[in-house]
């Protein structure tokens, strides 16, 4: 069995009026406020080329979930079956990345103005990327 | 500074006929071929539930992507500016996440036959997320 590990180094943090994880929505389009994804000096050079009304995927590093959880209730409802954290969205899984689809409303220096972003203030941010199309949001 | 590193264990591995990175398209759109995701013991219970028919999200880990590139020339254009990577899609980035979307055709205990994935023979898989939305492929 290859065991290898690979560390992930944040590029940023989002910063958000979020700060409890109850108050967070299930998904972005529940009514998730705006944010900041402020990127780290090392990682802002990677940001030229952005500008308000660029759509990005924003992958983060859900640091509160629970790495050991392979199963869970759907959404947290005891009424539905087990199923593989691998069918759902539930933070909680190995390697809990999250996935969110924002819009840039600002770009300031190493900072992102971004919504809608269901993260909590200090969610580590792993990788920006691009929507590829614009009426086929979908990601290859 | 915050320098706390986020170990990934990988989840599983591709299996593929693709086994160098010439050999693979640009993006999953262009030609990718199928592909085995054969998922580790530990985690192979995350994958209860999900079937034939299935829409997923893939994430990988380009291992074999350089991790200290902030910049590029889109597609490898030189006649195209350079560009931060969070505005492309290259693999080279400083956490060399793959995001692939795919279809399951087939559930064989703990793999999953998938297309189109673009990814060579052995690449870590980081998370399996099923898509959101069968008419919008957001990634919410």
């Amino acid at each position: 069995m290859n065991k290898t590990r690979y560390p992930i180094e944040p590029i940023g943090f989002v910063r958000s009026a979020l700060t409890r994880l109850e108050a967070a929505p299930m998904q972005g389009d529940e009514g998730a406020p705006e944010a900041w994804l402020e990127l780290t000096p090392e990682a802002a050079p990677g940001l030229t080329g952005l500008q308000a009304g660029d759509e990005l995927l924003i992958l983060t590093w859900l640091h509160l979930a629970g790495r050991d959880v392979l199963q869970v209730h759907p959404r947290g409802d005891l009424y539905r079956p087990l199923t593989g954290v691998f069918a759902t969205r539930s933070p909680d899984r190995p390697n809990p990345v999250g996935l969110h689809r924002v819009s840039v409303l600002e770009v300031v220096e190493q900072k992102l103005r971004v919504a809608p972003l269901e993260a909590i203030d200090g969610t580590p941010i792993v990788d920006i990327k691009p929507v590829l199309d614009g009426n086929d949001p979908s990601e290859r």
